[in-house]
């Protein structure tokens, strides 16, 4: 039978698995990342781990190798400044797995692979125009237009976390203002918590909790029992998010906008409003032209059949 | 010779060409468009118009026609609801002249044709990754990825002009408020004037013009001898634009943005505070990878390049 190889890179462990074209994970997984301060080595205990994969997901021909990593460059291979892996500068990953492989090795960020994924064993099977937004510690997006993966000029494309919403806004990790995730994501909900606690006088269990412990998902489970202060951030989290969409509506018209991740997770605590601020503010060209829906892809195999989706598309 | 016939549709005139492959306009032709209260009518004018101008073009074969009209949609080959024609709803623009004509008949909207026409005939020769932005009365744009144009899911991508910058801004002609247009365009600098006058203290020539008289020319030549109100004017004007290309380089990363109009005219009174700004706020990944670059079409010639340079494109 025919496979591929998925990896997917994260800043503390890499996720490796050994997948069909009908997005079966034969084998799977995983080295430590941040264990390894040179990518060489890292590569070389990654081949090993393919090499018994493959050997114990039986009798399988090897067609490609998909790598989703943060900063992942498609065009060039190489993983360039990422700042939650230890190896520093421009790292030429693809060429690292080529001494080892002659099948096609492919590279892009993790957020593309997602909706490569999507694109092709999930729920944006069948269109040509579609978003992923992958809502975790930050937010990642993958956008697909005319049936292909854009990666613009510089092969980075698709960074919609860091759209200016607010030039004055908060400090981003980028070390511009106002960026998309400060607001829209895991972390950025807690930011708005915080701002919410200075606002407004009503009394929430939230205030017991430290900044430095406070979590999306204990705002999420406040929200269910009704908080004012969380469902008031999950409100302008979805009212900041629908002014985005409506933006990315305007250059691409999409058919469908794909949440992905932890934030998503939070069901109609996020997709209520999201829904009501997009159809209120939306140009009239793109109104009920667009699903806003989330990811069809279970959280624990994503980054896998992402990865994997990445190698099967350059197969063609 | 093999041509093709480059209409555009604007809401006062509609001009017709005649253009060989290279970009020569072998003849061309005017229809008063405001005259027609019928689509039907318009057609048969212009059609009569066509083969006035294909006699007088010589020994030439017909291939195509392309149409450039404000909300022509390229799927459907309609315009829909344009706001500054006299024909209301849906006109199925194509099938009515292609009562006439066996080539192929396309359409799609201004802006879309011009960014085809700089791909094939102009500065964006080569590129696979680039936006033109017209600024006229408000802001057209098309986007180019992977080679091709951005139409989206409705046929009605690219729509720049309404990207959300002010959530609580100005008054736009879509109904929603903010739009990047009211700020940036002919119209939009306009506006910036008036808002300075009340703002700011100094004097300036240009408080002696009424409102209604305040044009984009007069406040150009003001700044050409220096004006502080005329000058502030295009540094906002900058500023805000700066911040829009910014967000589309965060989704396309494109290799060029083209300036087309008669904003873009004023030259380094725009392109100066623009370049500055861009370089300052730009995420770094795109850092110095993307040109700010005038159109290289004539203003006279580049409407009717562009919709011969659509029907070109889809003759392939």
């Amino acid at each position: 039978m025919e496979v591929v190889i998925g990896i997917d890179i994260g800043g503390t462990n890499t996720k490796i698995g050994v997948v069909d074209r009908k997005a079966n994970i034969l084998a799977q997984g995983r080295v430590k990342t941040a264990e390894y301060k040179k990518a060489e080595d890292f590569v070389e205990v990654v081949h090993a781990e393919i090499q018994l994969l493959l050997k114990s997901a039986g009798s399988v021909e090897l067609r490609g190798i998909g790598i989703g990593a943060p900063n992942g460059n498609y065009y060039k291979g190489t993983i360039e400044h990422a700042p939650n892996l230890n190896w520093k500068g421009i790292v030429p990953l693809v060429n690292l797995f080529k001494k080892h492989y002659s099948v096609p090795v492919v590279l892009t960020n993790d957020a593309n692979a997602a909706a490569l994924g999507e694109m092709i064993y999930g729920g944006a099977r069948g269109m040509k125009n579609f978003i992923i937004l992958t809502l975790g510690t930050g937010l990642g997006s993958g956008i697909v237009i005319n049936g292909e993966l854009v990666y613009g000029h510089t092969g980075f494309a698709g960074e919609m976390g860091h759209l200016t919403m607010e030039p004055f806004g908060r400090e981003c990790g980028c070390g511009r203002q106002g960026c998309l995730e400060t607001y829209v994501s895991a972390t950025g909900i807690v930011k708005t918590v915080q701002e919410l606690f200075a606002e407004k006088r009503e009394p929430s269990p939230l205030r017991k909790v430290s900044a430095d412990a406070l979590t999306s998902k204990m705002i999420a489970e406040a929200a269910e029992k009704g908080d004012p202060i969380a469902l008031e951030a999950f409100d302008r989290t979805a009212e900041m998010l629908a002014t985005a969409i409506n933006n990315a509506a305007v250059f691409c018209s999409p058919e469908a906008v794909f949440l992905f991740g932890g934030l998503a997770q939070a069901g109609y605590l996020l997709f209520d409003p999201l829904n009501r601020y997009v159809d209120e503010t939306i140009l009239r060209y793109y109104r009920k032209t667009m699903k806003i829906i989330p990811s069809s892809l279970k959280e624990a195999d994503a980054a896998i059949l992402g990865s994997s989706a990445l190698a099967w598309k350059e197969l063609g």
